[in-house]
């Protein structure tokens, strides 16, 4: 299990979010309190659209909460949409390609979760990425391979659409396998304007997703900011939430 | 604060004190029950007599409860005497000099703890390392300092005399400072044979330090590696342990 | 393209290959002579049989020359049975899970040189690899998929045959692909007890591949670690040297 | 020895200077041709002037030709006043500590060269960091020593007369220990305005520095970024090269 945020909406410096914030998402990196586990430090990462079409990444294996690296970048760095994730192993190797945000041109993805079973899963799952896209999976995690299968799923022309069926072709795997064992996650996708959250659970203990909107900001994210809850609203389970900018354009079930 | 284990006796692999017992001290990486902070992430380190005089030593950045290496090498590597050293920063950089074992020659030490002001007394400190010691001075942390120290202090005729001067060297540095903040430790030393374990606080809040003695093994550890603690016995405040193997020799006190 | 050894026979210190010789492998990391590129710098490893049935793994992503890890440990292991790689990546990721060797239970590999085309042969490749040993891909390497498709082509049963089934799977898809791109190879395989050394072009340029036998001492490196050349044989081209301990009991060719 | 590179003017891509040219400064990490040796692989950094007063900094101790981050961060950091180096280790850690540039608010250094001696001169060396300059002496380089020194010498009122204080310094201290190894360097140093260029040698085997003006942009760089020498300048030994913006103000004499 991961913590992770998404934000858009004025230009802000990453630090104002990963950082200022009293439980901040490096914060979250040692003490998340809605997670199964406290501790985040198996990597990190950060993606964020600036002065290119595609996003930059900095990811890296070493915790957040130690990385002085991040400090800087989080300080110089000022976006108008970002990523930023820090990651508990579910099994798989630290690695800075199992480290979150994945991304594919002007695309990105991060994930919170776990696919029950993905040791038997992996193979059938990464044979719904397809040839182009599989040269750019380069990490073992389930969640690259969730990203990458998106795209042969419709990604680019129905988002919502494709997040859907990456559900439901996870939990037909996970049936022909005999797989009890859940497939539970929060995902955050974005072509770089729009952003899709989606938080689900095969059973109905969907990992935590938050969102605030405060004026021109919007913040998705595992767990608040604040230890106040004023203004924090769940996204509710099994629906995607889109948005655009500071805008929320819509929740929608997908089911 | 960090988490310390320094093993005598029978020679046995390094995994079966580092992974195998239920509350091991990888396991006290992430959750530890008697520091101030249940994560010691910021690197760790081994350092072990095998064969050669001097003891070897593997060191890394990453977290010990994710780093393949730890698990290969404590599964290989057999030894009759070794350190082991989870390390939660104190305010200094997460780099291999920083992390615990340091050796010189035969000798070796790891600490626990916190020099109160340090930030005010690192250069005095380091005044009381000769230049001979302060080539090997490598990393920017107290207990290096501290390691080194304790060579002018006379480490190599009377370990148990240097080991106090330290203490009182520091306790005077910091008086000299008005610096109020308390200095805690415990410490382990060893020339490769005997083993000096040192429990001490300026206040009355030393860290834990538990010792165990099993048929043809001794185990010096900051917490036990059992919940029940059956058997542990606790190092007193402001008292060095000293053993050979596996025997206990005396239980002398600093003041 | 890489540079790696592999020693059988009388036990010795790592350090004995690893660092001494003039012409030892961490200088061929730095300073190869008979490689498309002197700089072997994206990371390395050592595999070697000790205390267990498997082999013990170091594997890194810093260079051999200024990994101060390595030199501790090469210092301390004694192994009758090692190998030891240094990286030069060909294209894909400097991080430990591509670094080589490989092991799975009693068996290591190491490769060096190129599966021309490997952008399009990697998923044909994997393929190969039974799902239960896709489980232990971790990296995205054509050396590691080479090593886990040999044990679907028998190599536990007739290791010698499993190499040329390798050898002509790879050829065969190639064609199929049109890549006009070669393959060159030199890879060492072990069960922990015979050494396979394979030296193999599709066209005449194979890497180079020597063998040296002395006193209770079997070597079989890239590169001579000596600049004077006496006593290293080349392993003829599109042969496997087979050994066991420091004898050399065939030199088969593949075809 | 290590290759480093100073921009100032119009605001470009760090990936304009760090990966587009022929001999970009990532290319001479492992092909450097003016240097004493090729490889320059013991870690690397980045500084630049950017969204606050004080610096980003971004250092790493992987290869600078592999690390997939200052890809990124290269691609979409825009500066208009930035540092890169690219290091090879004199005998010092490989430590993000230990890497250049160094910064102090709004100042910034970075060094090629080597402090003959500097075993024996370090302590002296550091007894010239004041106090408070000495909390931020964060490695045990004589790089990071000559730049914090240099605040002691008077950089914030004459950086220029600070930098003949500290060359002088070096080589008082050079006589003093009857040290005969020169102390050749290259350092840039920066208020985040005003650039000095330094190149001295106490023999006269300075380290080479060039210097190439073109419209609306200065570069100061250990090996020209072309193979075609046209328009690049050697700053003399002993001399700073003064510049601000792409405009050099001053070339002075040390001496």
């Amino acid at each position: 299990m991961c913590r992770w945020l998404a934000y858009s909406g004025d230009e802000i410096f990453l630090e104002d979010l990963l950082f200022k914030p009293e439980h901040s998402l490096v914060e979250q990196s040692q003490h998340a309190t809605e997670a199964k586990v406290a501790t985040n430090g198996d990597g990190f990462g950060v993606g964020w659209y600036g002065q290119q079409e595609e996003p930059g990444l900095y990811r890296e294996i070493m915790p957040a909460w130690n990385d002085c690296n991040l400090r800087h970048l989080a300080r110089q760095i000022k976006s108008s949409h970002f990523f930023a994730h820090v990651r508990a192993s579910t099994g798989t190797a630290t690695s800075r390609a199992n480290c979150h945000p994945f991304a594919y041109e002007n695309w990105m993805g991060m994930h919170n979760g776990q696919v029950g079973g993905y040791e038997q899963l992996r193979r059938p799952l990464e044979a719904h990425i397809s040839d182009c896209h599989y040269l750019n999976r380069m990490g073992t995690t389930d969640s690259e391979a969730l990203f990458y299968m998106l795209f042969c799923l419709g990604l680019e022309e129905n988002p919502v659409k494709a997040i859907c069926r990456m559900v439901s072709t996870v939990e037909t795997l996970q049936k022909e396998k005999e797989i009890t064992a859940p497939f539970r996650c929060t995902m955050a996708i974005t072509d770089g304007k729009r952003l899709f959250s989606l938080r689900h659970a095969s059973d109905s203990y969907a990992p935590s997703l938050y969102w605030q909107k405060q004026e021109g900001r919007l913040v998705v994210v595992s767990e608040p900011l604040s230890v106040d809850r004023t203004g924090w609203n769940k996204v509710p389970e099994s629906h995607v939430l889109i948005s655009e900018g500071s805008e929320v354009l819509d929740i929608v079930s997908i089911q």
